[in-house]
């Protein structure tokens, strides 16, 4: 018999205690408040009113009920399990707050209050931190954050409103940071471009659950695909290296670094009190943990949908198809300038794409299926690619403007991508009909670019995350 | 008496005698046809409805009349004077045409017709060469080309379809590219975004009006604030060099390289024909021209909106305000990284400041009034760093998505860009309402980005382009 027995899916979805967070039957709202646009009104709302199904204890000592439902004095007065609790009380009061959780067992508790370290209340933060530390059993987010949000579950502890914070879908990536600010924008952004997101977390002032602890519950969480992470410091660099390291043996780990610069750094000490690190530190930390850095938002959100969607990237050797010479040549100068290479396809190949073509398009690499190109043209071409072993990704390019280029495209483009014997990636820059054609296309998870350089990347990206 | 007379506004407006194909009364059709979707049928379409103010001559020897308007059988059947003519016709017929041209002494004439150089057609394209070389008052552009739009006269011969793609409002950025597919991509992704273009060239084969003659033109047109390039390569370098250098003192000249790679060289010469020379040479030729050199599209037209509507930046010192640390730190780091230096704002200054927040904001560099500052907030912070001496340009985050940020910050910014005295670019990441509010930031001719390395960049060439 063996010595050690395995984890249960449960167990495993748990790991550090976490599970809690995303996945609570009951949640108490400490805080709850009557005021319409306050935190623990705005908190109260998103559980209240977006579907969450578990149920839900609103603590005011003042209040009877709260959008219709039933208020309770204290925690204390809550008779049920309470899986966990999100504080949102005046400072003051959040340490007897976390007294009434302890006493309780909650598990899990998220406290949104600021007020303690960022702003130097000294005396607070020290009784704060040693209580939390006493208290193992207990997994605390924050304090001075926005906590979590769960596309699937609805678990959702964001108090800035729906009209001014758009809630992305359900998707395949999470997104962990340590500010709350960047978080919200990012989230906001990405559900405004249709991005998915699994889960996000803003951790704030981290004393007790920190970006590692995150990385090893994400690692194990099936419904992530790609993990996403903003950090300005680490508070244990050791242990981020050691979850960073292992979550990057399996799932790709995107990391934007705040303060790179030694301003910056200075920066980041006022606003979140970390140590920023030098660049060079991080920049090797990430190549030894096989985590792949991004230097703006739009390329962790590129690197992110090309690694959830796309299959791995055998080898260097992109093959681009265009209707258009001109983004053939930008995207060769930006695959080139990415450490890619243009894939030579054979001559037999060639010649098939060559007989369905005009005498003036050129069948070589870059395609150029030139202006006139049809849907079918298009469908030739793009086969012998997907087909030739000498090609390991396709750059194809589809400029909308062109009359000729009808929407069977789509469902060309669509069959191809379907397949996914390599990676396929679209450039189409343009304005409305584009647009149109683009959302068409992204709806069958095709994945398209505006840029030559951002496509580049995303493919240097993708290349270096298949090579392990 | 002086000796030589000043030229004439009307004289300056027509250098290289260019003017009559953005100003002509009288256009002629050359090939219109009555079938819809053809390149003749739209660019007569194009003059016909959209308010084109001229008289327009369709010639086309069989028709009677396309939408409602007289046709000709041929050039010699219209009696009034033609100030530009369009060529539609099939490559064989266009040497004849221009024959009619020429004989008719037409000044301005667009061979939209392809065919020519690009396919290897040798006999005709050397023809063809000859006879507009001796005829230097009739000015050519294309063959194989889009021709022009200018947004104010009306001038549109691109023969694709508006509904395929949309054309630009009025505006100060004149553009001008090699490649006809990357131009009108360009185009329809610029009018989508509320970008305004001044004028539009697509000038295919050159083998009269080239890149030098339009930089030249443009130089001397007064509602081209700011010209935009995008070149494969160019058949006279040392005209080139000229044209840059004179225009690049009194214009910002933006120019984007394709084939910069040796790979992508390659591909220019399958593309245009043409030699795409080493990246070295054109960094050089831009440096001693005062070219602002682009490496995306989005750097070019973020780089001319900036030189268009920022006043000139004296120095490198810049301040950023924020209402989320994160983005204070990202500003920060990307400012730093494109050679920019923080401003040190005085005392009395930040005191002020001071005087207007909660202690928990951070009144240095960033300033971070925090995520509950409000427009009043904002508005002392803004009037501070306007007047500091110690400030060159200001960085101003606004994230929307925290409810006490109400819509007077619009006045406010306005007010303070209003004024000129120096550059503020806004950052604003977010979804739906932010969105909202960048629009209405845009329409008082402030400058919007949504990455703190694309505004760095940009502010980096606007001090690049004021130093000189």
């Amino acid at each position: 018999m063996p010595a050690m027995k395995s984890k249960t899916p449960a167990e495993r979805a748990n790991v550090s205690g976490l599970g809690f967070f995303f996945s609570p039957k009951r949640v108490a709202i400490i805080g709850a408040s009557r005021t319409q646009g306050k935190v623990g009104y705005v908190v109260l709302e998103n559980f209240a009113k977006n579907g969450f199904p578990g149920k839900i204890f609103p603590v005011n000592p003042e209040a009877e009920e709260i959008l219709g439902i039933k208020c309770y004095k204290s925690l204390r007065e809550v008779k049920e399990r309470v899986e966990l609790a999100v504080i949102c009380v005046p400072a003051k009061f959040v340490l007897k707050v976390l007294e009434d959780c302890a006493r309780k067992s909650v598990p899990a508790v998220i406290i949104v209050t600021a007020g303690f370290a960022e702003t130097g209340n000294k005396a607070e933060t020290e009784k704060l931190r040693k209580f939390i530390s006493s208290h193992k059993k207990m997994r605390v987010i924050g304090p001075n954050c926005l906590g979590v949000l769960a596309a699937k579950t609805k678990v959702d502890t964001l108090f800035l409103p729906i009209d001014r914070l758009g809630r992305p879908k359900e998707g395949g990536i999470s997104f962990v940071s340590q500010s709350g600010a960047l978080g919200s924008a990012i989230l906001d952004w990405a559900a405004m471009q249709g991005f998915g997101i699994a889960k996000f977390v803003s951790y704030g002032n981290a004393m007790d659950v920190d970006e590692s602890d995150l990385l090893e519950f994400l690692d194990n969480d099936e419904e992530t695909k790609v993990i996403a992470l903003y950090i300005e410091g680490v508070g244990n660099g050791r242990k981020f290296f050691e979850a960073l390291r292992h979550t990057g043996k399996r799932k790709p780990v995107i990391v934007i670094k705040g303060g790179t610069t030694s301003e910056g750094g200075k920066a980041v000490g006022s606003h979140t009190g970390s140590l920023a690190g030098s660049n060079e530190v991080y920049e090797t930390l990430f190549r030894q943990t096989n985590a792949i850095r991004a230097e703006t938002m739009q390329e962790v959100f590129d690197f992110s949908r090309v690694l959830e969607l796309e299959p791995k990237m055998k080898g260097k050797k992109i093959q681009i198809i265009t209707n258009g010479g001109g983004y053939g040549v930008l995207c060769t100068d930006a695959a080139i300038g990415a450490g890619l290479e243009l894939a030579k396809m054979n001559e037999k190949s060639k010649s098939a794409i060559r007989k369905a073509c005009p005498d003036y398009a050129i069948i070589a690499n870059p395609i150029d299926l030139t202006g006139d190109a049809t849907s079918e043209r298009y469908a030739i071409a793009l086969a012998e690619a997907m087909n030739s072993r000498e090609v390991d990704a396709i750059i194809l390019v589809t400029l909308f403007q062109t009359p000729l280029l009808d929407e069977s495209i789509i469902t060309i483009v669509r069959e191809a991508n379907e397949k996914k014997t390599k990676p396929l990636l679209v450039l189409s820059v343009g304005g409305s009909y584009c647009q149109k054609m683009n959302s068409l296309l992204a709806k069958e998870n095709v994945n398209v670019f505006e840029s030559p350089v951002e496509i580049a990347l995303a493919l240097k990206k993708l290349r270096q995350f298949s090579g392990k």
